[in-house]
Order: structure tokens, then sequence, then C-alpha cells
């Protein structure tokens, strides 16, 4: 009776599964296996000693030199005979190429359809104190933009200086980028957009900043060691906000605080949304496209949080999924608009049996004098 | 008559062929194609705008609200029609799952063997600039490693002191890290590993430094702005290098300096790579395996170095394809014992029409006071 197994190749820094099944963040290509009771990773040279200090219990090292051969096709084939293994699971990101060569040569792939570990979705206390460190990296990153903003001064043109010359986005961003680092995280792709750049959700932001129009910060770090992310964004204006900027904010954090109100097991994800879409619309700010440009609120409200930057489950109009308790989500309406620029809000929150219980512990200041 | 067309389907951040086409850096996912003189970009709401003033010349954005349905399947659907689309040719890392569905639904994909771009292999001078500005933010970080070991004190117990505290990898790290964002770099997993730790080539270090014990410090920082990496590695020692250390520190110095004489068009990698194992030996450095350890030089002499930390060519022992010219590879040498550590020095250079040309313009002190 041939057996069916669990196969993944990728880097432990690239493979959030990989780096979940076996806990290792290797640069390199590893494959991972588990068939019956054996969850087994094969290390080449270079990662097989510090494997062997890092790995997850009740993973097995193996060396590459322990099997005949060297490519991938070579060694899934020793697996399969040593195990009698008779059909691998993969996940559906597992590479194409490679795939074609393991069938190539006889061996049975099958994608396991949805998440490859379902468990994943749902984070432990360990996991979850991880992650709670990451959105304190993240906070750490933020305060020290609040800092540098409030020590910077306003010049005749509205434009921003700090500490003897222009702070420009670049600027700041280095600035909230180094506080990650020293907090133990390795900075994501950091945004400091100001103006009108923050009508453009994924602008990173470039160029001189400017007093009293809105500044998005979204920052989300990675830790170092344990490879899960945080996650966080505030939009601060310096100097003094113009009103419709002020109620735009005002409606963002309400939407905001309402989504949180309603985050437990047994929402409805899409519902959720739908509910911040009406309420920013109730306040004003309409939704839609005009021109093939997009305006109002126009991403989905927020994305789980744990070994990926964005996972499961996603809070989006199109995921009528119920939630179940113990995800960990964020929750990040924002509102956009080309004429003045952007506003975002983002706190992370896990799902608790009667609620959510909010990991992110930072102010939310509108204006920095 | 169906015509061919270039399909890859993934995110300009992680996909280093994606953003050799189109030079956009999204984080989410989006689709490249290219048919007759048609190269397309299709890109969601929250990217399509910023695209539009990123994208290379050459390639067309379009929206996805250009095309009806949501999914990958049915946008790939609507090409193959709107084109006369037979055959899509993918990269051999197009995922599985997506792949299974394409194929599903009626489209034909192959996977175009060996590389996806040939040409990505060959650099010209804009993009030998660009790595050339990779490796000088890789040398910030190494000139800060430098400064911080200079001002370090040595403790009765040989331990590194610094600003009042134990002076640790994790330490060290952070300021080589902030030195590579000062210099508009993004750290990748920089290693500053000391004493025995070194002796694995990819142990990233951890815990309290030692005086008299080498510290091998590997940098490998990705450019914000275009996406092309510095790779950078020096090995010090603080206070008086033993003589063993003397010895391998000369003997990876000259089997590096080798290499860089031999580098040209023409040469074969696995020979430059085995001379460079011979001159070791010649020093009385072996390269083997013992109970399971591996020691000497076990690693690859060197890897190509562009958008991608480790792509083609590869000076390793499997590589004879003779160099061509106008490729950027690492060379970079090392030895590695359980006794005492590990010593590597890479320095990168671009193969021009009569040797190599050095990117890298800094010192490799042994030792630093």
């Amino acid at each position: 009776m041939l057996k069916k197994a669990d196969l993944i190749i990728g880097s432990g820094e690239r493979s959030a599964d990989l780096r979940y099944a076996t806990g290792l963040a290797t640069p390199d290509d590893f494959l991972y296996f588990a068939v019956d009771e054996i969850r087994g990773a094969v290390l080449s040279p270079l990662e097989h000693d510090r494997a062997l200090h890092s790995v997850k219990p009740g993973v097995t090292v193996f060396a590459t030199a322990d099997f005949p051969g060297h490519s991938f096709p070579e060694l899934v084939a020793v697996l399969a005979e040593r195990y009698r293994i008779g059909r691998f699971e993969v996940p559906a990101d597992f590479p194409l190429g490679l795939a074609e060569a393991l069938r190539g040569s006889g061996l049975t792939l099958q994608v396991r359809s949805g998440i490859f570990f379902p468990e994943r979705e749902f984070k432990d206390d360990a996991e979850t104190a991880e992650v709670r460190r990451g959105v304190q990296a993240a906070a750490a990153g933020a305060r020290r933009a609040f800092e540098v903003l409030a020590e910077a001064t306003i010049e005749a043109d509205s434009r921003l200086f700090w500490r003897g010359e222009a702070l420009t986005s670049e600027r700041l961003r280095c600035e909230i980028d180094q506080a990650q680092l020293a907090a133990g995280a390795m900075p994501g792709g950091t945004i400091a957009a100001g103006g009108r750049q923050g009508a453009e959700p994924h602008h990173t932001g470039s160029g001189p900043l400017y007093a009293h129009t809105p500044i998005v910060m979204d920052i989300f770090p990675r830790l170092i060691d344990s490879g899960y992310w945080g996650d966080l964004t505030r939009t601060v204006v310096k100097g003094r906000a113009p009103e419709i900027v002020r109620r735009a904010f005002t409606a963002v954090r309400e939407a905001r605080e309402q989504a949180k109100a309603q985050l437990r097991p047994g929402a409805i994800p899409a519902e959720i949304h739908q509910n911040a879409v009406r309420l920013l619309d109730r306040h004003g700010f309409r939704t839609g496209c005009e021109n093939g440009r997009n305006f109002g609120f126009f991403h989905g409200l927020g994305h789980g949080l744990g070994l990926e930057i964005h996972e499961a489950p996603r809070l989006s109009p199109g995921n009528t999924r119920p939630l179940r308790g113990g995800e960990i989500v964020t929750v990040e309406p924002g509102l956009y608009y080309p004429e003045w620029g952007g506003i975002r809000l983002e706190d992370v929150v896990r799902i608790t049996p009667d609620g959510c219980e909010c990991l992110t512990e930072l102010p939310d200041p509108l204006e920095i004098p």
C-alpha cells in the first residue's frame, strides 16, 4: 500500500509554510517532507549544522549527503522509494518547472487546495506574542517618526526642515526603518507618503514633505529571529489639518473602531467590510471610480498577519467565510482622494471567544504641533 | 494562426523576472504578458496609478478593471482571446496551482527551460552602476562595523564591550544594517558571526563577540529604489589574530585574488573554483567531511548578482559553461574549521573583454586594534 506525503521545496526565508513546518530561515532552497509520523528537512552542507540546533522539535534534520544524487528530483525519488510514497501533496505555490521534472520522472504530485497548513490561520499564544512583538517594532518606527516630525520646523513655503535640511519621505523612512532594526525587526517597504502621494495606497513616498497636509505612514517589519510580521499605519499632519482632512480622519477612525467592535467568532468579513464602506459614506466620503482613478475606500478592510504579511483570512468584500476565533488580522480602513491625499489608520487584533483583543498600543494623533 | 506569448504572474518585489521586465516593485501579484510587439502589465486599482509613472518604457499599463472577471485565470483567458494566443511560455517558478487552474480552463502553458530572460545574465552599464551602488551600500555597513570594533574595548575574559555594554552579534548587525539603510538599501540577512559560529557559513551569529578570534561579516543589501543587490564579506579580528587564523586569511585572500586574475571571457567557472580549492590545499588547508561535518572550502566560489542575490552564472564546481563577458559575479572563497571558526573574503567583479573589473572598493584588514 503506497502512502501519501507532504512535500515542500523552497527557502525558509521566502516560504512561510516551510518556516511554519520547520522553524528554519534558510536563504537557499531545501526540502521538507512528512509521511507517517516522520517530518524531515533535508539540508545542504551550508545549512545542515545550523539547522540541527534551530529546527522545530519533532522535525528530523537530514543531510543531502545522506542521499544519492544531488538534484531535488533525485532526492524526491529516493524518498518515494525509501518510504513507499505513492503521492506527494504540495502547496499551490510549488514551482511548475520542478513539478514537471518530478512528474517526468514518474512521481505523482497533487496540489493541496486552499491553505497548505490550515492551522496557520489560527494563532496560539506563542504566535500571538510574536505578532505583538512585531507590532511593537512597527510602533517603535512610528514613535520615531512622531519625534522627527515634532522636531521638524515649517519653512515659509510649508516645506518641512529637520536637522538642517529638507525633510523628505526618504529621510523620514530611513529614521523609521532604523528604529525598527533597533527593535529587532527587518523593515518592509515602509510607506511615508505625503500630500497627494498618499492618495495612492501603495505609494511609498518620495521627495520633500510639507506641513498642513496628511502624511501616511504604513510600517510593516518582520522579526529577525522568529519571522513573524507586524503591521501598523498612522496618518499625521505636521501643523494644522485642513477641515476636510480632519473630517476624513474622524470617519476613518470611527470605521476602524466600529470594525473592531464587530469582529468576533461568527462574524462575516465581507459584512464588516461593507459596514465600514457604509459608515464612511454616511460621513460624506463616497467610494467610486472616475476617469479610471479610484477614490474613497477601495481596498480590503484588513488581512491575516503571521509568518506572511498578507495571509488568510482576508477582511475583504469577497470573503463570506465566518471567523472562528484565534485569527490575527489587521483593521485598516482608509480614504483616498486625488485632490488632497489619503488617510489610513491600522491596528492589529486577535479574534477572541467574545470579540477581539487589540495588539496595537500606540496613540493615533492627527496633528503634530 | 495562434501566437505564443510570455506570461509571468507574481509580485514585483519577489519576482526578479517581473521586475526586470516592468521595473515595477509591487508587493501584490500582478500579470505581465508579451505578444507580438506588445508588452503589458495588468495592475489592480491599488497599484495602477503608481505603475503609470514607474513602469519601464515600452511596457503598457492596463487596469484589471479593463478586463471582465477578476481572477488570474479569467484575465489570462481574455488575453488569449483578445490577442489570439495559443500558448503561454512561463518561468520555471510559475506557481503550480495557478498553472493547473489555467490548464483546467483550456489554456496551454509551457515552462521555458533555463533562465526566462537569458539577457539578465549580462549587465549593461546602467545595471553595472546599480550593482556598484549596492556594493557601496554594503561597504557602508562594513565601514560602520570597522568603526564599532575599533571603538570597542576588550574585557578581562576577552569579551568585547561597546558603549557600556557587551558587544553582541545582534548589536553589531544592527549597526551594520542601519548604515545600509542610510545608504538607501534594505539589509539582507546580515551575518556577523564570531569564533566557532563562523565555521558555519550561513550562521548569522548570536551572543557576545570576543577578541582574538575571527568575526565573519557577510553584508548583502538590496537597493530600495532599483532593486539591485550588493554583496560583500570581510573577516576581521579585534585584537591579535592567532597564527592559524593569520595563515588561513592569507590563503583565502590569495585564492580570491587568483580567481579575479583568472576571470575573463572564455574562462570555465568550474576550473576557477577548483584552482581556488587547490591553492588553499597548497597552503595546508584541506577540504573534506568528517563525522558528518564539513571543513575547508565547501561552498561555491561565487554567484551572479543583479536583481537576485543569487543568479546565473554560478562559479561552482558544476558549472562548465564558459563565461562570455558582461556577467557580474561575487568572488568569495572561504575556509571553515569547527576548531577555530571561519574566514571568508568577498568582492564583486564584472567580466570585461580582457579580464574583470572589481566593483568593490574597501580595504580588507585582518586585525582591528
